[in-house]
């Protein structure tokens, strides 16, 4: 349908075309962005440019940054034995969230997936290996836990362990304040199978 | 916290200020402008600023188009003696998706509300009354169903009626489909005082 004309539509569909935008949200955006002070837009449109360009791997753990080395490896003070490997960026801010770990990463940007024709050589494998040369007590597989995950989990596993390195894997399991009637068989299944004595 | 860096933080926020978007969504949407090829990020960028830059008010309704005169108004086939007056410019899509609508719009782009200090001279109500110089035979009221959209339906009502101009507003009431244990108070009263008998 055409309700609006070029450029609004142009940029509705845009809008429209990033992850968890509907079309309703994508509206409701190009109008906000449309009414803004142009200084606001000219920094919108500046900032999208600069973060695509200025963004980078870091050279250690392949997380984006838009430095050589991401804030984590550069911290002399966390544990640089300890690697958790993670699927995406999202997924290590998730762990930093909680103020806990305090070993570094290893970022995927992805799982491996021959459903999806995902194999080991299109993620950030081989990157982890070369890491593994050196000096590393523990590799700790906080992927997803859908199939994808635990293919690359198990994948990864059966990589590293025949070097002598500690391997493990985050514990799956119902969530914190989760309601047992509400979650899921497989889950509900982990969670028994993965029971702690008390 | 400071969970990313730089241009990525400031890319987080300079998306999550947009309406609808919360601070999960606009990661996702960071970390997705990131990956996509140059070209996309470039062409995103571009609408942003040439939409903002294009996009003006229809000299005639007073909608956002990037023409001297929206579609609507462009349209001989349109009943212009038929003015719906409508808040904003979503408003204006919503009944046109409709596509039952005949006449054209007056896009007020905003409602009076005194709590907010938006009198009636900061909404495009001069405009509208300008319009009713030449030829027009019905005005309906469509803005909202909320305090400001109710204040500004009565005043514009106060302000046509003397000139001898038919004026009407849309008609408040359950929404089809809608589940009566679901609807609040005012709308059933609403519904129950529009009653129409069969």
């Amino acid at each position: 349908m055409d309700l609006y004309t070029g450029d609004i539509n142009q940029l509705i569909t845009e809008l429209g075309a990033l992850p968890g935008i509907g079309s309703k949200t994508a509206e409701r955006m190009a109008f906000h962005i449309i009414n803004l002070p142009h200084d606001r837009v000219k920094r919108l449109s500046d900032i999208i440019i600069r973060a695509k360009e200025n963004v980078k791997y870091c050279k250690e753990c392949c997380t984006l940054t838009d430095q050589e080395l991401c804030p984590v490896c550069a911290n002399q003070k966390r544990d640089h034995h300890m690697i958790m490997v993670v699927e995406n960026t999202r997924d290590l801010a998730a762990y930093e969230k909680t103020g806990k770990y305090e070993g570094v990463y290893h970022v995927l940007h992805g799982a491996i997936s021959p459903m999806n024709g995902i194999g080991p050589a299109d993620i950030k494998l081989k990157e982890l290996i070369a890491r593994l040369e050196g000096d590393v007590n523990e590799v700790i597989i906080a992927t997803n836990s859908s199939l994808e995950g635990e293919t690359t989990a198990m994948y990864i596993s059966k990589l590293i362990k025949p070097a002598g390195i500690k391997v493990t894997r985050i514990a799956s399991g119902v969530p914190v304040g989760g309601d047992l009637e509400n979650i899921d068989e497989v889950t509900l299944l982990r969670a028994f199978e993965g029971r702690i004595e008390l």
